[in-house]
């Protein structure tokens, strides 16, 4: 079937009839162009009868827009999502790449807390095995929108004054900054993870939709190591933007 | 419970005692470091007995080293996985990264058409809409697996020469660069995304596997357009990585 709106038709003159979760899925696209943000997704059984497919077609096309972040459920209806918050891969902060999408950043604070460096923390970080490692959980928010969960550890020697003198909902490398310790370079980890049932509650989320894990390791100017970061991003609610030269 | 090998308790001495997901996860991961690729994982329930937790518990955490690419499913068993192929965000080929991670590369065509140039085609190439593009579409191989599939779109006006001289399982890259034609700068972007049943069939994949979905817009040296691309990685078997200065 090829109904009204489904453009793709043009891009391949002559060629054979599209499979129809194609079609489905690009005739939900021109119909969620002409819906605002917050608008209601019409019902899986209305949009079968509308394009003349099976409701499980419907439905694999819906749950694709739904980790795509083009919808998301709101208490028992689906509605357009905001678009996803683009972050720039750079020395920037969260808080700077936030603001340059005219989002308002935020943080809750789940955990600040003194370990001893494991194997892995203390090569990474430059220190010995039990060395005191501060390490920092919060919950990154755009706006109202939970959208990543970050571990930072910093060794305490160097950073450990940060306990007397950080607001843990304000941005951590601005403090960094204020200390007088420059960033220099960073070498940044990225793939898919699914989230631990912890996790997905702290992003309220499910244990099923795919996040983006980045593992980030940042030196300062002399090339001592600052942080170890392991952050969790919402795959529905993130996506990362570089430019290569 | 805390079994032997369990190695981050010593990071959080006197903590309160972890959750159930966690320990098993790390005892996990703490078997997986003592056996090579291709060695068996032990069966379910003899995970759930070794370690003295819930059947669920541990089918839980092996779906999530599953999704890490740590494990994978062969014949009726599970097995160790080979290390993730690491993809360096440059402005080198696949070919190139693949190779500096010790891995053969290869290609396999699906797909190689002429189309005429939607309106998000036209505007991102530079070219009229209806104008003549080339699409190739791709398999990637690291060895004998799959682990992307990659759909490059350029203008026919001055890439068609390509279809005669171009043999589409070497590197396309390769190829523009002895046209004549230098890489200048390419803009990036990076997010999770759920294959079609199509494109996980080309995978050898599922739809519910999270993948990585990369867009790319690659420019020459004087700015004009030379390709888009929309690359899926399995997001079981690759990781990107990049250093920022």
């Amino acid at each position: 079937m090829r109904g009204k709106g489904i453009n793709v038709a043009s891009a391949e003159p002559g060629a054979k009839p599209l499979p129809k979760p194609y079609l489905i899925r690009t005739a939900l696209d021109a119909m969620l162009a002409d819906l605002a943000e917050g608008d209601p997704v019409p019902a899986e059984r209305e949009l079968a009868v509308r394009f003349g497919v099976a409701r499980e077609t419907v439905r694999q096309a819906l749950h694709e827009l739904l980790v795509a972040g083009r919808i998301e459920r709101r208490g028992r209806g689906t509605v357009v999502s905001r678009p996803k918050l683009t972050q720039p891969l750079s020395l920037k902060s969260y808080t700077e790449g936030a603001v340059a999408m005219g989002r308002t950043p935020g943080r809750l604070l789940v955990t600040w807390e003194t370990i001893g460096a494991t194997t892995e923390l203390a090569s990474a970080l430059d220190v010995s095995i039990g060395d005191a490692v501060m390490h920092l959980e919060r919950v990154l928010l755009a706006d109202d929108q939970r959208i990543g969960l970050e571990s930072t550890y910093l060794p305490s020697a160097r950073f450990g004054g940060l306990k007397t003198t950080f607001d843990p909902v304000t941005s951590l490398y601005a403090a960094i900054r204020a200390g007088g310790v420059e960033f220099g370079s960073a070498t940044e980890r990225i793939e898919t993870a699914l989230a631990s049932p912890r996790e997905a509650a702290l992003l309220e989320s499910t244990t099923a939709m795919p996040m983006l894990l980045l593992n980030r390791r940042s030196l300062d100017t002399e090339g001592v190591p600052i942080e170890v970061v392991r952050a969790l991003y919402r795959g529905d609610r993130v996506a990362f933007e570089t430019l290569l030269t």
